[in-house]
């Protein structure tokens, strides 16, 4: 394992999406390892001692952790193909705020609205559809919020997109009525090959939180 | 306005230290502009429309916001003097994944540190110690984070030691014992002029913690 690439991940997760899209956008050969949170691997916790979490490259025997981490250091290491990142420092700088934005808001508040219960589920569902609204103005008449081509903003949030069937059955929402924007672009997203290879279908996800809110002691 | 360099920020701001320091490391003239958090300027709502919060870089007329975001805003946009991040695509990943810690980590249970109570306090000062002691272990031996010369993670970090004395003082705590290497690490940085014309002594931000927990009605 000295040499090469290998990806711990597993398969339903928004965070390792944006790793296995960025690895196919920039054409490199990955061994892909599934993990099973339940039972972490020693690998896993080797690799990623500080907060034990997938998704870690591990490239030529190093640990990369953190999903926007890891993108930027694959955007960097193949820098010769596909970038990921603009090249003008204010726009990379406008990338790095909205990746932030979705790690702040998305991610953490969109969890709520199939794991709360009560007023918690409620503010966290009032904050999910704040969030949106507000990445549904970034995004505005563009094609992509990385302009002409998917980039490192498109590679962060498209993971989400495939948990949406989930927040709307357990948020009680529509997106396509909320977010017909947000709804359109993610489906322009699902056109682009490497998205689809490594962003699962909708109905797939949402059997699985159906399936780990019952494991969770959640229904 | 519309040139130059401008930074809305207020003086006790760990996050604002970090932009402070990033500017006068790569020797950039710039406009202070101290904000009111209590009654926000125009300027700042307009200029962060989304946070509504401290520091705003504003370059030649475009606002930058999120200090870590800025951080490597400043350094993309001055590179031709004094990197603040390294220049091999593993470290400039380490670099990151550090300063994403100290942003989950050391800001948000810190300030539980001072103003929180009973089991909250409790939790978040197990928390804070475990968060240092990792960054403690991180540091080793080494002079800076960065190295021989500071650099990303120790310019954002650095601002959280000018609030050492906070956190002794209302998290019972001594740092000194806890975390010698850190304490020396800290004075280290102290000495770096652009550090010290950036970071205000840790009385001074003691006394405004203990005035701003009067007006926030914790006392």
């Amino acid at each position: 394992m000295a040499d090469g690439v290998v990806l711990l991940d597993t398969w339903a997760s928004a965070f390792g999406m944006r790793v296995r899209i960025a690895l196919r956008e920039k054409g490199v050969e990955f061994e892909y390892r599934e993990e099973d949170l339940l039972n972490k691997s020693e690998l896993l916790l080797k690799t990623n001692p500080v907060h034990k979490k997938i998704p870690v490259l591990i490239h030529d025997g190093r640990a990369v952790c953190e999903s926007s981490v890891v993108v930027q250091y694959i955007d960097e290491v193949w820098s010769d193909r596909a970038p990921l990142m603009p090249t003008d420092p204010y726009q990379r700088a406008q990338a790095r705020f909205w990746v932030d934005y979705i790690d702040q808001k998305v991610s953490v508040v969109g969890r709520k609205l199939w794991t709360a219960k009560g007023e918690e589920h409620e503010t966290g569902k009032k904050n999910f559809i704040e969030a949106l609204k507000v990445l549904d103005g970034e995004l505005g008449e563009k094609k992509f919020f990385g302009g002409e081509r998917i980039g490192f903003v498109d590679i962060c949030l498209i993971g989400f997109y495939s948990w949406f069937s989930v927040y709307e059955k357990f948020g009680d929402l529509s997106f396509e009525a909320e977010f017909p924007k947000l709804i359109a672009w993610g489906k322009r997203c699902m056109e682009v090959e490497n998205v689809a290879k490594s962003v699962p279908e909708r109905e797939k996800v949402c059997a699985f939180a159906v399936e780990l809110r019952k494991k969770l002691g959640l229904e």
